[in-house]
């Protein structure tokens, strides 16, 4: 059971952010704190390879100011069927067209329906109705739940699946700001903001905290840096990976 | 990861059922039983105060022959807010219609979402189209997410979630065979496809393996064997709450 809340200043409104410690939740992240919401940030153990992201997570919610973060655990290996929480290779050096085709085999099913549910029951408990996803249907237009289509569903069932909701108290708002933003968009957006992408954790396969340079995440990342040009903070492993 | 899947019958289909160890589920999987689903039984340990359900689900899923049945933990303990996770007092002795107004304590906020969230991810690594779900409109109207709008929401958020449905192998679906019928009906229609429910936990507010017998869920449990003229094989904590 959570201790008693930290006191908001008068109007301001709580918000559940999801976290992952990646350079799309970071930006949302400050995105919401810029919009004057109080950040509840939800991070996840769910099994992931990339489990150090949980370390960023921690960070990115100290240095942008959340009111709190939380990491839940939920075993989503005990299913398989991906190669992020299950001993499948992850793809590498795959050029960004060809991650456009299919549902790549680093989805994790029905992730973000879980995720968002999760953070819905969290926004119940805390009295809040206005959930932040870092969902992107540009770069990741492979992943399903990543798409406008699911945000609008998911936005629909929480406003009847909730005693929150049925009660009249409020209506529940899914925000995803970064949908129809390209990397390049996204990473000038939080520069502008003060996110420092040092802290952020992109990479689907890490060696520690350095990235491996040539999956699916680390390409777009470092592609996203080039074309905003800004100055990638990122820490691979090669140094030829950085270049 | 799982290890392989049992082999099947030549035309039988894999169905995902939500499996609580209650009266309510047990039916339920009886019923995927007899329409002639491959049976894959989901429970989980959510920090609920009634935890010995998860030994009455694994000894359902034996006796009913479901292929499988797996404990997924989730630590919706973690948020609070319901007198089933946290340290809020169970309602007693309250009378049928008093239950019907208002959402009650004993709602555990999104729970059904969550479930299903996660029943949808197993699924579609099982390559399964069917979830099956206990919930029922006429005993627990005060549940939001027991009711035939959050049913149908649900349904449509899985078919534009999940990679499987995206990629047109097959269309989700929600069943959910007790949401228009009594208690008895579906005491009946269990005991018709050969349910014990002996082996079967209702109680919110167990001692051990035995019943209060005051909580809203024992009350409806009893009430529904009187109005079935069945035997209430329920061991009850107090010989008079057995009345």
């Amino acid at each position: 059971m959570p201790g008693p809340l930290p006191p908001l200043s008068h109007d301001a409104k709580r918000a559940v952010v999801l976290l992952s410690g990646g350079l799309d939740s970071a930006t949302v992240l400050a995105m919401a704190n810029a919009e004057g919401y109080a950040t509840h940030c939800l991070s996840f153990a769910y099994g992931q390879r990339q489990a150090i992201e949980l370390d960023n997570a921690a960070e990115v919610a100290r240095a942008l100011g959340a009111v709190e973060q939380r990491v839940i655990h939920v075993d989503l290996a005990a299913f398989g069927g991906s190669a992020l929480t299950a001993s499948l290779a992850v793809p590498k050096d795959r050029a960004t067209d060809a991650m456009q085709h299919g549902v790549p085999i680093t989805y994790v099913p029905a992730r973000n329906t879980i995720f968002l549910s999760l953070a819905l029951a969290y926004a119940e408990v805390l009295g809040a109705f206005d959930l932040f996803i870092g969902a992107n249907a540009v770069d990741f237009s492979g992943y399903p739940d990543c798409r406008p289509e699911f945000i609008a569903a998911f936005e629909q069932l929480a406003n009847v699946a909730t005693g929150a909701a049925q009660s009249g108290r409020g209506h529940f708002r899914v925000h995803a700001p970064l949908l129809r933003m390209s990397k390049a968009e996204i990473i000038q957006a939080g520069v502008a903001l003060g996110v420092d992408y040092g802290i952020t954790h992109s990479c689907y396969d890490p060696e520690g905290q350095l990235a491996c340079g040539h999956c699916d995440a680390c390409i777009l990342r470092r592609e996203g840096f080039r074309a905003a040009r800004v100055a990638d903070p990122t820490r691979y492993v090669q140094k030829e990976g950085a270049a």
